[in-house]
């Protein structure tokens, strides 16, 4: 337990140092989020498929309850309860572009060092051109729910609930709740509850107001995570216990198109149509997933019906919501229905990062509409919408909280493309052999336990473990 | 699936090739005895403790069915349902003698190398004085129930239920169900069914007659192993599936200074007394243990009674049998009494190896005595046992089918000495801290599993996986 204790103590100040201009410390919170029993007894586990490149290294470490997939260096740091998918890294001789082509000399690996990650969703590939190889996460702490999607980071500490998405970061304090998707960032601060996206030809940002965002998403006085969205998720934990109880689960019904991952939840009367992904920790009850629809981790979706075609990004929530086809729920939305208010969504709707919409009433969302921010009734979407055909045209926008500046339609054209690109990586248009993704490839995945030291100064640390192929 | 029948292929030639003097073909036994779907689905597990060196290396292999503990590396080889317990190697800088004094300069290292092994038990440290830091199997095939003891081999086919003890062999076959402790051998075969001592100041021998042998253990024209010892094997073998289907076991009320390992079975009434045990595929059932007790790798312990301080060596079985104190029933024994016909063993018997007890009437061993071979009845033991004051003084001795030349003293010393040092290397002494083995040491075990690959040319191939400290 000693060498627990220290590696603690080590990844607390080495952030420290890293955040020392902010007068941040992180401390607190990992006492307040660190439950040593936990870290103890929780097996990890790994995935091993034909599909994907191997080669997982665990040092120095503690992994409890955390899954991982493709090629990723652990090394003096805890990944707890953390789901680190490196299925859609680069691979060597692919070629990246930065005014001239970059071929890659080696497959990418995701290397996680010095570093807490409570809770974090890692996925795919590291925006980073400048190290295009490494998929780096260093000297930092990510707390509960966050997620790491294709951004490289030293020195930050991400809040409850944060997101960062395709970038790099240095030094930085991302609030809880905020979204930041923002290329590169030095030593900045980020307000909890913002929602920010830049880049050369367009910004958008969204904040939410401090009282809304209090009742979603806090820290209480001990530093531990509280609100609303917590809540949700820890009434629902236990259900998932004995998907770790088990070693082999039941054979589901399912079509051959279509995965439903063995650490994924399936409750109720629940339908997976053809070319569907369930990924582990999604939470379905009552669910019905339409052809090519998909459930990333820690999405949960409970008596809602998603046509086909639609995406639910990693922690985003579904609850009472009728979606028609190609609609994208994008991170950590929180689409909170009610048996007698039920949230519908027309097709082709983006539905942005980090929205909640706690309807109180029956709620309408047209097709082909954005929508962002904290909205509780049918009237609030007037200031948190707008037609993609009206955004396309817009290049100076302020409504609610919410300001756009820059070129409409390359913003549209963006989310557009990238939600194709998901549906295809994902194999939702599979067919005849042809479009080949997660869906049908994440089938064949065996999974492999690992455990800490259990007695003795190591107790809680994992042992050295490599696998390749 | 490609990879793997070349696997099995190359070993097959490899093996034929150091046997090719006998004329010898191991591809009928393994093609008799290979079921591809097992070796696809089953998955393999090693075990972590703070108290044992720790290096494992699997490549090019399948290891279905498993478990490992302490240092190994195994290499295009098939360990298929194979327990390997390394935790009794020799360590870096221990000494041994052989007219000079000869340290280790490493840790002693299992290597299993170009070698298929079916249900093999490979346990203990390496008596090979050549090569101390190796404890190799190379080239080599192992049947059913077979006992790999101590012993260095290359070029070897062990049959069904046959043991090596503490020796090392070269292009040898080893008959099914015979036991030898030899020192070494070179391009011998043995029969099946002979028990076979032999060292510079002694040696034993009795041999089965060929038609009792067949009754327990044979091959059938398809190559297939039959015969009851197979037959009690296979009926029980259900009974084992459920600790392969879950993760964690119900905790056991047994005293703390003993050990029940996870993939023990404990049936109906079975009491644990203290310093007890219980390692993996050990199977009880109304099983009483006694104080300092142990039941090896796949042994049976049913009805039956062990007072205290009773060894249970690697593949032996009590039935309905009441064993008095310190009682050695050694490797692959079979003693098979009925609810009327019960066996009684006194106090300080040595059963030899391989010695087969199935009684058709109530059978008394009286303390103090070794026996060995076929026993049916009680006049049986009248060629089949020896007080153990008449064997110290006995220097030439023709009994039945056992004949036993040199020096009677120093054998029973030998015995004495080699169960009082299972007894101490088990733990069975401890008491305030004191005399730690393995019932206190193995306590601490976490449990890690493994699967191969599911699809592709590597299906049923393992990845590459290394574990160390």
């Amino acid at each position: 337990m000693k060498q627990l204790l220290l590696l603690i103590d080590r990844i607390i100040s080495r952030v420290n140092v890293n955040l020392r201009e902010f007068d941040f410390d992180v401390e607190p919170f990992i006492n307040a989020s660190t439950n040593l029993a936990k870290l103890h007894n929780f097996y990890a586990s790994y995935a091993v498929t034909s599909k994907h490149p191997l080669k997982l290294q665990f040092s120095n470490s503690n992994i409890a309850g955390s899954y991982f997939l493709g090629k990723c260096l652990v090394n003096r740091s805890i990944v707890y309860k953390s789901d680190v998918r490196g299925d859609e890294l680069k691979r060597k001789g692919e070629i990246i572009y930065c005014s001239k082509e970059l071929p890659l000399v080696e497959d990418e690996v995701i290397t996680i060092r010095d570093s807490f990650l409570f809770r974090t969703l890692i996925h795919s590939k590291s925006h980073n051109l400048e190290t295009p190889e490494e998929f780096f996460i260093r000297n930092t702490v990510a707390c509960h729910f966050s997620n790491i999607h294709g951004s490289t980071m030293e020195g930050c500490y991400l809040g409850v609930f944060a997101t960062v998405d395709q970038m790099s970061l240095h030094s930085c304090i991302v609030g809880d709740f905020s979204y930041v998707q923002a290329e590169e960032l030095f030593h900045r601060a980020i307000k909890p509850g913002t929602v920010w996206i830049a880049n050369d030809n367009f910004s958008f940002q969204y904040t939410y107001h401090v009282d809304v965002l209090r009742k979603y998403v806090d820290l209480d006085a001990s530093y531990r995570p509280v609100g609303l969205l917590i809540d949700f998720v820890e009434s629902r934990k236990t259900d998932f216990e004995r998907l770790f109880e088990q070693l082999n689960m039941e054979v589901l019904d399912i079509p051959q198109s279509s995965t439903v991952n063995r650490f994924a939840l399936l409750k109720g009367t629940t339908r997976i149509g053809k070319n569907v992904l369930i990924c582990q920790r999604a939470y379905l009850e009552n669910a019905e997933m339409g052809v090519g629809s998909n459930a990333q981790e820690n999405t949960y979706i409970i008596d809602s019906k998603l046509s086909g075609y639609d995406v639910t990004a990693h922690g985003a929530k579904i609850i009472h919501s009728s979606l028609g086809k190609k609609v994208f729920v994008a991170f950590n939305c929180f689409l909170n229905g009610k048996a007698t208010a039920r949230i519908k969504i027309g097709q082709n709707c983006i539905i942005m990062p980090h929205t909640i919409i706690d309807a109180t009433e029956p709620i309408t969302i047209p097709e082909s509409h954005l929508v962002w921010g904290f909205i509780g009734s049918q009237e609030d979407l007037r200031n948190n919408s707008i037609s993609l055909d009206d955004l396309e045209k817009s290049s100076e926008l302020s409504l609610g909280n919410m300001v756009f500046n820059g070129d409409g339609q390359a913003f549209v054209n963006a989310f557009k493309a990238r939600f194709e690109h998901i549906l295809e990586l994902n194999g939702a248009y599979y067919s005849k052999s042809k479009n080949r993704g997660h869906a049908q490839t994440d089938q064949s995945a065996s999974f492999n336990m690992i455990q800490p030291y259990r007695t003795g100064p190591n107790r809680g640390i994992y042992p050295t473990i490599t696998i390749e192929p």
